[in-house]
């Protein structure tokens, strides 16, 4: 069966949890313990070298890894990803961003200030990931003022991307009560078929 | 027709470059200020929100930003994207690797080091980039001592997005002698037909 190895708080293994459970794939989770530095043994860089999760074994010795590919791969020939050619290359414009733009701030703020603690000597540069996580949040709800979803009038994979840590972004002291259309977007998502939550341990059943 | 909007210096916007010259398609480069803010205007904001190069206009009005999914635009149904599903995968996989694990550190230390100075009171996050930067680079000659290119046996997009600022690393500091499978990498790129230079002011002739 299909192994997801992850951290169950990281929003970047939620994005693979919620959609294999919105597509109704089963899969078995192996849980990884950061702290220990789980991640970084040889063994499991011979799984994934970038040495993070999620990875997922797609068959015995068959890994992929980066949480916005492994959306791609399984969603790949479903309605989750756009069939119009202008919004699909749309929806990994947001996945871009969301890794580049989003993520090192309002991800990193929140496993700082929720999970690890700050490390020393980086107060700072808290403070700047914070400044710059609202730049990205700015972005996002001007796109959600002119369209329900991100790659356009359908939910697709760059929702579910850039959902898993926007919805807990209050877990890295981000307030989002000034965030109207973001905050509508969390409905619109929430309200999708077989949705399931980041505390969600298990998948929901088939 | 098509427009880039580009920094000449930006690995980012050769990305693009390089794929259109190897393409074949056509285009007219739109040179934007950085150290003026250029995209930072409403004007330019309404082009691209994330208000960054390269941005491209396909049409009057029509707009894609962010390089890796404006190479999956243009390179959709061309031998840039492979057509084994795993191996598509794993072409993402490498071009999010690039942006999360490598740009960030590779592309901001040169453009610090080579281009804008560094920031003041950003001396010690320099040291950390670089360092960040040659974990990146330690992962890349791993895996390009397994197989010829990111993807596979085949030049793909994942090659364009990581030689972008990979082969001009020393322009920020980073010593590659230490990485004979990358240079060997660096030959095989470069040998691809239609190959463009960083310093290619305008696209060869067709």
């Amino acid at each position: 069966m299909l192994k997801l190895y992850q951290f169950q708080p990281s929003g970047n293994c939620y994005k693979v949890r919620l959609l294999l459970n919105q597509l109704g794939t089963p899969f078995q989770v192996v849980e990884m313990d950061l702290m220990a530095g789980a991640t970084r043994t040889p063994e499991f860089k011979a799984k994934n070298p970038i040495a993070r999760v999620p990875t997922v074994e797609l068959e015995p010795g068959k890994f992929l890894a980066e949480s916005n590919a492994i959306l791609w791969y399984f969603a790949e020939g479903t309605p989750f990803i756009p069939t119009d050619k202008l919004e699909r290359a749309r929806m990994l414009q947001w996945m871009f961003f969301e890794q580049y733009s989003h993520e090192p701030y309002i991800a990193v703020a929140r496993a700082w200030i929720s999970f690890f603690g700050v490390p020393a000597g980086k107060e700072r540069e808290l403070e700047e990931r914070i400044q710059k996580g609202y730049v990205a949040l700015d972005v996002m709800e001007g796109e959600l003022k002119q369209r329900p979803f991100f790659a356009g009038n359908q939910y697709s994979l760059a929702d579910i991307s850039l959902y898993a840590y926007t919805h807990v972004a209050e877990e890295g002291r981000f307030d989002l009560s000034r965030y109207p259309a973001i905050r509508a977007w969390f409905e619109r998502v929430q309200a999708q078929p077989r949705h399931l939550r980041i505390t969600d341990a298990v998948p929901a059943a088939s």
